[in-house]
């Protein structure tokens, strides 16, 4: 082939090639460059793998390849001769020296026979020699006896080819352990130490069978009897390590790994103990606390921890340092090593966020399914973690062992650790994987069943009512997992690392409860004294079910109130205390505290809804009659009679500024103090664009942008309520005060807008809200006539503005043009005569068609009545259904309740507030502001979006908006009778 | 100490101990289990490390401790006596025997002298013999020379006790290297084989030093050395790794890894290729692709891999299959390996996002920043991987090797890789990160530099116009950094990993441009056509500046419209044929890729905003005038005479009706045919709730929800346009459909509203777009008067239901009521000179304040005028204005230009469509909707974030209707003289 210095030939005829194989052999074989795989494996035996071509390449004569396969050597009694060049060349040996010696280069003679390798074989006990002391190849190789005998107490070693100094357990016994000694892995121990019957097995409770663990059976007994006999301290550790894998199980009998490692502790009773610690005996590993009832909550709650948790100042402090002593399967010890990074932490995820873990108050959680395949190639062997906090301290750093909880810790066949804490019993070591004790045959086989360290938890207590972030002893619960071994390749283990931290919240909980209750009795009377100004504004006496129903409605908004209140006070405390605390002195409540929580923020919003829909329906049954003012302008029939037919007098009073006046009424239903649409999308642009939501992460950091590397907490529910409804309502308080100081003021202000419209078009509006008892815009014009041309308009408005003409209010001399009314009885009796002939619509509807505009004439008719009625009412022409003008009391405008009852005169209350918008969407801001607010939330709880929130709000807003408008219109053509073509 | 069976006592004692200690010693030793830290290498040279205690304990007597540090042994000079307990007894040996044999049981007497540690020594080529054959001590050892000589050739072993026969290269020479020989590694070579005179050093170009290495030092002679006389193929691989780890570069000398490779590769021309590659040379490893210019193009883009990628159907296929030879440092040939996992991709990610790497069609990226320490634990020597791609096969399984494209590359000084193709060196085998080549003093020192792959990118290239998924060979492209160690704890590494697809976009660019060139020329025409209609409705024949300005201002609309339409079917075309395409056929274009694509919809966008702005002052401007034909009930004044003063008539016609009208008017103004609100809430729950916005994802699935476990690719911004854009208008469509279709005929419909109250109300509206241009509601009342009160209007209304009464057209017997108009110029300057009446407040302003009542008179009797006039115009009262009704022919509507010029007679033309609509924002629904959506889209662009987006575009929409309704109000004020405080 050519070598790369003609290219252009090279491919040219390359090209040619292509195209030929292309037609001929098909797409797969045109490619310049293929190879065909070859592994190692795929080479037959008389080929070696060519490492550098990736191919399989034939060995030289007589030779045949290795067992890596990555080389040839020489068949069975063939000996090297060269080796020097990328090939070997072999010969076979002389006859007269048959065998090939230990190197493969040189050929002897054997004294015994030849092994299927073409080598010297010597009996046990022998020692094969090939050479002499000086390296001299002898022509015969001879097989000698070791002398097991003291004081040379010599055995062949390993490889078989010298004699080496046996174990030191065999010295007494001149290197052989005869009975009654016991052999056990190459250690020979006295009779009468160990019973041998010991029990190997390793139980999968969670599978419901157990497995002889060929680690267990190899290493049990002899791991017992060492740590027992000899106090080797490695035999110790790993018989301690056999005990942790059987998650510190004890079971009736005493044989397995734990029940021997408790009757080694028994045994060193007598021995002082280690460390001062009593249930850490001398030699053996600490595996338990004692199972004294009531010890875990001793240990864990009794002495606080001596070091002081700080989030920011100059002593800050969140870092938790753990240590841990690693100790590996066979006992013995390794390292010390930072916990943190890969050793308990399984899943991959970036140092900075594993680092999270190790920071206080940032609640942290990794998941994450780990293949099964993988698990078994980097965990060949368990690793075993005695885990201390590192307390610090210089010279004299001090180590605090955090206690374990093994959530399967079996005892006598209960799990006592999934009961409660004063049974609990509490241990020390961990594993996170242990692939061995599975192992049934070998420990070289497949295991049929791997454990893992399904959920390590890390749980922080906090010391109550600290005020220098002080914690308990911290506690670490680990969950095992049996896995059954099927298919390696598709199985796997979730895993979950977790730190948490805990403070009591009863004292909070109290405190919340003390506060519902005492706000919720204060609410009692609100209502009650709503429902008394209710009874009293219908002018009925009775207490009946009706009457029970207002109160429980009343109560509901009220209720509805105290829980928000307190919702978002309890969620507003906890961000701000929670997210700006110097020592740490609290804690967020863990998820499964949240509920009662969830629950009260769901009675709100219940309760609020009823509150809302109460209001919408009154608002939409209102009573609301336009008095017009304006007399026509020839005086011949000022009045007209009900009796009579009306003339088609020549001039009418125009119905238009009634139409006008209906139009702008129709149209301030659903005007707010703030910008739905702007409330939304400032809200979500604070929430997410802005990134308020990072605030609600359950970590102490009050920061708003949070870098991708960054590891990101759970959200709580409770900072998410508290600063989504915070965020609503201080945007909502922002706009409600724009809209009431600066845009009515400077902008427009649709409310006296529409009263300065009734004064212009000579217009009075009557609203009754209940029986007797509603508003009244007076809107008589000072000009005494509105119905006029363009320039008599302007002039009228020209000469007011120069104050030229009277004032606008009721009473002479007076502004006041809004009042609050109390009817008497009698007053509304005659209204409800007239109103009635209004209404008459509604009765026998099955003639409606045939006489609707006869019909209609019988109402306008009403209306006229009407109007003249309660025109002539305002002008005080009915002595016995007169009235007064009066103040409202300071308190009586507090509670909302009129002392005076009205029994022989009505009563109106100037009221400059404008309260009649109080039947508006105008004047129940609060109300719906709260519904909203509590609207988005009870959404945000539910779907974890704000988004969605937002989105669904809108939609909730516009569907009642479009309830009420709709409603509203209805009823406004109901009462008035001005045409719904007109309400546009 | 207790021993546990007391609890309760020993914690009684233990709490006052506690407060004792809390008193007087601090907080710091009063937690019950605290211990003290100490590490191996706390402990004294007395002590050893006690694993069960974890403390420090004392050794015996006469010993020290081991060197782990973890035992006691004993000390120089002292035989070990027993060792059965945890603890050693020692004994001083005699002084006849006063050396301690080497397993340290024995004492011995020796030939020569003792080393430190108390043991025999030997001289150099000497082994020390303890035991005889058997195993027996001997009274004193000996020192035996080995016999170095041909046939025995042996040494001394590793340990000093043995003699084994010596290393194979060496054999010739009788285990002695002698001058002329080279010994080098325990090698020996010929003389004349290679020149010892090489160049360890590695070169560091971006920190501009270089490090003489001690692997190469070692190494980089004997490999080469190896390789060239021995053939070895392990020595061959080691040196290719070398030059690998000098990023394949070639200096000027020859004597660098690189060049020594080089050497090797000519020497070996003479011989047959590797696998007939000739860049593959026999026993050695393929590092280089030729040298000749041009070979990159040829390699990369000349045969597509013979593998269909398909997203769905039958034979999909996205599994990238790659295979890597793995060789450590050695050369040692390890496995082949798949590619992903945790080789290539650095950093920790779970199992299932680095799969995503190798899912053909999603872009593939991870990066993260790696700790220096962290690194060289996991690599503390680099592997070398020759990656492959999997070609499949079954028995006859292929593979293609991947060229990579090294980016550091030097080519004598000069980045080659770094400039354009053509140049390109292409090379093979990479490793990922090489914490060995760094080392200056020795191979177990810290390193001095790192050398990291800090960017592997695979590149797949589509075959163009393929439609089958076929790609060209892949090219991996990988940039090493050079990292110099100053503090490895802090020091991190930046490092990614990432798989990207391309595809020939030239094609696509001429297409888009194509269609921008040709419906841009359309646009010209139409635009011109536009300005020629303008000029005919403003009557102007000259062709001026402010002609030339108003085509631009036409112009920009439509190039608007062009550059949305290109780009909207751009980013769908791409969204829908990448996202829905079964066999491969396009690729996303890359992010580099998409500036263009950027930069028209930055100038859609810009000129849309011209066109809307522009719009938008037309709107404000407008010439309306309502015509009222009401005329007082008394016969007395008919006609008012503009000469004489108006008498005070007793009923003057009421101005309500018109303040009704122009109210209603004034509200219509921004009304449109979506509802904005819901417009932005519909699409930011598809985008965000709905997960539409995965559809923008750079891989090719369709699916809304994605699981967090999965890998997120990046967005494409093109994608994302498309699809923002896409869903605004299908939601707007949607909208307008649903507005135009069900709201208006079933629920409300303000326009048809307005026409009706127009004529109910017995008023006519003149809106005048442009100078001879216009529309004409006719709102005469069928009933002769409007102005009465509600029982008429209702009979009105009844007798109208019941087509009583005549029909509303302004031709008999039509019901036609809305016009446009072509007006002579006669007409419309007769119309100027009454309008300037009205508008004189315009004039001298600084009169203002004194005469504005008078001056207000002065208007009102325009506003009669006109009124009158007007009222004339339409009763064909002046022959020489009159005008003729028609209907416009179709090809008139179509293009917007009405072909007979109104020179005679005045044009009313039938227009049934309420074409009026044009000078609210009604009408023009199409270019609201479309500067909505580039603003949303202009803004997502910028920021991706679609909740930026939405709000932003909802407080533009509310800024542009209040600047709309605020204008519009003010000019309604000035062309109707109705006052402002009854436009609420």
């Amino acid at each position: 082939m050519a070598t790369g210095t003609l290219p252009s030939v090279v491919n040219r005829y390359k090209v040619h090639l292509t195209l030929f194989l292309l037609i001929y052999i098909g797409p797969l074989n045109c490619q310049q460059f293929v190879i065909p795989f070859k592994a190692p494996s795929d080479c037959s035996a008389e080929e070696f793998f060519d490492i550098s071509s990736l191919s399989c390449v034939r060995c030289g004569s007589n030779q045949r390849r290795s067992t890596t396969g990555l080389s040839c050597i020489c068949k069975t009694g063939y000996q090297t001769l060269t080796t020097d060049k990328a090939s070997i060349t072999c010969q076979q040996c002389p006859t007269d020296k048959p065998s090939v010696t230990t190197g493969g280069f040189g050929c002897i003679r054997c004294p015994g026979s030849l092994s299927d390798e073409g080598k010297c074989q010597c009996p046990p006990g022998n020692v094969l020699v090939e050479r002499d002391v000086k390296g001299n190849l002898l022509e015969e190789a001879s097989c000698v006896m070791c002398n097991g005998n003291s004081p040379d107490l010599s055995v062949p070693n390993h490889s078989g080819d010298r004699c080496e100094r046996c174990q030191a357990s065999f010295i007494n016994t001149s290197c052989l352990c005869n009975p009654p000694n016991v052999l056990a892995e190459g250690l020979c121990f006295p009779p009468g130490s160990l019973s041998t019957n010991v029990n190997p097995s390793v139980n999968y409770a969670e599978l419901k069978f157990s497995v002889q663990s060929a680690w267990f059976i190899k290493n049990l007994y002899s791991s017992s009897a060492a740590c027992l006999v000899f106090s080797n301290l490695t035999a110790c550790q790993a018989l301690g390590n056999m005990c942790v894998m059987n998650m510190h199980s004890f079971s009736g009998v005493s044989t397995d790994a734990c029940g021997l490692f408790n009757t080694i502790f028994r045994s060193r009773a007598a021995l002082s103990s280690t460390q001062d610690i009593s249930y850490w005996r001398v030699n053996l590993p600490w595996l338990y606390y004692g199972d004294e009832p009531g010890l875990a909550s001793r240990v864990l709650q009794t002495d606080p921890v001596p070091i002081r948790f700080s989030f920011r100042g100059r002593n800050k402090n969140t870092d938790i340092k753990l240590l841990a002593a690693v100790y590996n399967v066979r006992g013995e010890f390794l390292r010390w090593e930072q916990v943190g990074g890969r050793n308990l932490q399984l899943c991959p995820e970036t140092t900075t966020r594993q680092a999270a873990a190790f920071s206080f108050g940032t609640a942290y959680q990794e998941s994450c399914d780990l293949s099964v395949a993988e698990l078994l190639g980097t965990h060949p062997e368990p690793m075993f973690y005695d885990v201390f906090m590192d307390l610090g301290g210089g010279e004299n750093r001090k180590l605090l062992p955090l206690p374990t909880l093994v959530y399967n810790q079996q005892y006598n066949g209960r799990f006592i650790n999934q009961e409660s804490m004063k049974n609990w019993y509490l241990s020390r070591r961990m594993f996170v994987v242990d692939t061995l004790s599975g192992r049934e045959k070998s420990t070289d086989s497949l295991p049929k069943v791997i454990r893992v360290a399904s959920s390590v938890k890390i749980r922080f207590q906090l010391v109550p009512r600290t005020q220098e972030g002080q914690v308990f002893t911290p506690l670490m619960t680990v969950t095992y997992k049996d896995v059954l071994i099927t298919d390696i390749n598709t199985q796997t283990v979730t895993t979950t690392f977790a730190v948490e931290y805990e403070m009591d919240q009863n004292e909070a909980r109290i405190k919340t409860d003390t506060a519902l209750g005492v706000m919720g009795g204060v609410a009692v009377l609100y209502s009650l004294l709503k429902t008394v100004s209710w009874k009293r504004r219908i002018a009925s006496p009775l207490i009946d079910v009706e009457t029970m129903l207002k109160f429980f409605l009343f109560y509901a908004g009220d209720l509805a109130n105290v829980f928000f209140a307190v919702t978002v006070g309890t969620g507003l405390y906890w961000l701000i205390l929670y997210k700006a605390q110097q020592f740490v002195s609290v804690l967020l409540p863990l998820p499964a505290q949240e509920g009662q929580f969830v629950t009260y923020i769901g009675c709100a919003f219940a309760l609020k809804a009823v509150q809302f829909l109460h209001k919408l329906i009154l608002q939409v049954s209102i009573d609301v009659f336009f008095i017009d003012w304006e007399r026509p302008r020839s005086k011949a029939n000022r009045t007209v009679q009900a009796t009579g037919e009306p003339k088609r007098d020549p001039s009418p009073v125009s119905i238009w500024r009634t139409y006008f006046v209906a139009n702008e009424w129709n149209e301030i239903q659903t005007i707010r103090k703030i910008s739905p649409t702007f409330q939304i999308m400032a809200v979500l642009f604070f929430l997410e664009v802005l990134g308020f939501s990072n605030l609600a992460l359950r970590d102490p950091w009050p920061t708003l942008q949070r870098s991708s590397q960054a590891y990101t907490p759970s959200y709580s529910l409770m900072l998410r309520y508290g600063l989504a409804a915070t965020l609503w309502l201080c945007i909502g308080l922002l706009q409600v005060i724009f809209f009431t100081v600066f845009h009515e003021h400077f902008v427009e202000d649709k409310i006296r807008q529409f009263v300065d419209l009734c004064s212009i078009s000579n217009i009075s509006v009557l609203l009754l809200s209940h029986r007797c008892f509603g508003y009244y815009i007076h809107g008589r014009s000072v000009h005494g006539h509105a119905d006029t041309n363009m320039e008599e308009m302007n002039n009228n408005l020209n000469r007011e503005s120069e104050s030229l003409c009277g004032q606008r209010g009721l009473l002479p001399n007076t502004e006041i043009q809004t009042f609050q009314v109390s009817l008497t009885n009698r007053l509304r009796s005659q209204y409800d005569r007239i109103r009635e002939q209004i209404n008459r619509r509604h009765g026998p509807s099955r003639l409606m068609d045939a006489c609707s505009a006869n019909q209609f004439e019988q109402r306008a008719r009403g209306y006229q009545t009407m109007n003249h009625f309660l025109g002539s009412i305002i002008d005080h022409a009915y002595p016995d259904m007169d009235y007064i003008v009066k103040d409202k009391l300071m308190f009586e405008r507090v509670i909302g309740m009129e002392f005076l009852e009205p029994s022989e005169k009505s009563i109106f209350y100037n009221d400059e507030a404008h309260s009649f918008s109080d039947v508006l969407f105008y004047g129940n801001e609060a109300t719906l502001l709260i519904f909203d607010t509590l609207f988005f939330c009870v959404v945000d709880l539910g779907s974890q979006s704000f988004v969605l929130a937002a989105v669904l709000t809108c939609v909730q807003q516009m569907i009642f908006r479009l309830i009420r408008n709709t409603l509203g219109r209805k009823n406004l053509v109901r009462k008035t009778l001005v045409d719904e073509r007109f309400l546009i």
